[in-house]
């Protein structure tokens, strides 16, 4: 299921729609898993890759309960769902990931999460009327990156180096994520993410069973399970430790009992306690398309869902176009 | 030549290249036409529609020469060609602006263009560490209102009506989109822009037409082809005042000796004194897949451009990936 460049087969599943015309089409492909590994819908081929970016973080989060640091350094739920954020470095946020690497002995100095500006703009703003640079402390991925740490002083590893691909925290979360959505380690790709740790790339298929598998503990060892239920009840706790203001994973967590995050250049994940994940990813990696895509999708596996459909306005103020899912509630399987 | 969900049939362009893998894509469709309105490539259907946004700014100047309201105020080259910006809202884009207002006998207020902050984020900065909100003025369409509300002055049309689709400029504007695109009125399609004046949809086809007559001047009659000479020297002469820094539009008309032009939702239009029009869209509307798309067509088309293949940098400084494009010199026609 390749189209005429190569590519992974996709379809058409969000458009922006102005007066009598489709404005602009995002297209996108998914796969809907049980624990055990069986698709149960899918939009393309669920076989081809995709980088799952951010959307890996509950994944990258679990030797810390896995290692007994979250124990050991008495890590609270909130500090524990920011280690899985991707959050907007509203002060809630940049708390929770001060106080892990206060816990851990380490200052945000430790942090080489690298730097930009606030996802949420208000807080960008602040910076910019103080006349501050970004901090590592600000990017989106610092509560993963404190995590990260926080085992490194846990487990003896070196922290200098705890972003290469060979140290030995990044080796184990390999293995973790291979072990979780049942693939070889050699069936994950590794790439580099903007934020300088690997990136991660599956099957669709894989990445959704294990998103099936997080959310239930099914298809796990004890251990693995009791490490996973404890993260996804951590993210399912504190839905805006995870993402903040205004953001899709947060609005989720908060109306469904689904486990969500999403990840960079338009990857959602989610995983239902009823014994399903979903890997979304739109094609050209626009974030605009994931909520309505999601929604219609969600929707359609019987999840009450808020409205897809969101209008666009102009400048002054009056509606020029929709945003508005392209798929129905069912009947996706392409 | 639909796709499977009756939307206009286009080709991967352009793609975000990770490690391994393409991690996003990007489709779109184009067209290269000669002034007298055949086909010279195309990659989807040439006779679909897309909304030319702001690509057309150069046509919707042409009252501003065809009615003598450019010659009666003294409008300087500058002036005309802000009117055809998608400005970054820089201090010369304003002082232009400005002027354009002053010589009509109006001020900022009369400006009906919407706010929204500076298009360069520098200038976007500037505003928010002196407390400021953006003004109608920052807006890139600033030049193109202005320039409206001149052409109302020297006419007698109503000013502050002058974004009703019904307003006789509207309608003028309109008319002229049709002829020089060969079009009937009611062959384009008119919806709401964002910036509150009408958005025209046309053919790829006849917006490629139209852009070869105003390079060329070829095809039009000797009124609407002196105008729109004039026009096309004014942004080929201040490629700067049309965009600004760092943007395509003004580098390739620094470089080349093509008319260019975006439009939102990643439209570029071009034209070149050779005799071609080139209207491009990439049809989920990313910006960033416009340059590497264009600068293959373009290269195609025998000009001398920049490298089409440009690096993504991580937080780190370091190379992460790569934006480049799919389609080669030649034999794009699907």
């Amino acid at each position: 299921m390749r189209d005429d460049a190569g590519l992974p087969k996709d379809a058409p599943l969000a458009a922006l729609r102005r007066g009598a015309l489709v404005e602009s089409v995002h297209r996108g492909r998914l796969a809907v898993c049980d624990p055990g590994g069986n698709v149960l819908e899918a939009v393309g081929d669920p076989e081809a890759y995709i980088y799952a970016r951010s959307a890996a973080k509950p994944f990258q989060a679990l030797p810390l309960v896995l290692t007994g640091t979250a124990e050991a350094l008495g890590l609270t739920d909130r500090e524990l769902a920011v280690a899985c954020a991707s959050h907007n470095a509203e002060e809630p946020h940049l708390a929770a990931v001060r106080s892990i690497l206060e816990k851990a002995g380490l200052t945000e100095d430790d942090l080489q999460s690298g730097a930009h500006p606030p996802l949420y703009e208000p807080e960008a703003d602040k910076l910019i009327r103080k006349g501050e640079e970004p901090r590592p402390i600000h990017s989106n991925c610092s509560g993963k990156h404190a995590g990260m740490l926080a085992v490194c002083v846990h487990e003896g590893y070196e922290p200098a180096t705890y972003r290469d691909p060979g140290h030995p925290l990044q080796r184990r979360i390999l293995t973790l994520m291979a072990e979780v959505c049942g693939l070889r380690e050699d069936e994950v790709l590794v790439a580099g993410d903007n934020c300088g740790v690997p990136a991660f790339a599956l099957p669709l298929r894989s990445f959704a069973t294990g998103l099936a598998r997080v959310a239930t503990g099914n298809a796990l060892t004890d251990e693995l399970a009791t490490a996973a239920l404890r993260i996804r009840d951590a993210m399912r706790e504190h839905p805006f430790m995870v993402a903040g203001t205004g953001r899709l994973d947060t609005e989720l967590m908060d109306s469904t009992d689904l486990l969500v995050k999403g990840g960079a250049e338009a990857v959602l994940a989610a995983g239902s306690p009823e014994g399903w994940g979903m890997a979304l990813k739109i094609s050209d990696g626009a974030l605009r398309a994931v909520r309505p895509a999601a929604l219609a999708v969600l929707g359609g596996m019987g999840v009450e869902v808020p409205e897809a459909v969101a209008s666009v306005r102009g400048l002054h103020g009056e509606t020029v176009g929709e945003i508005e899912p392209l798929i129905q509630a069912s009947g996706w399987t392409t």
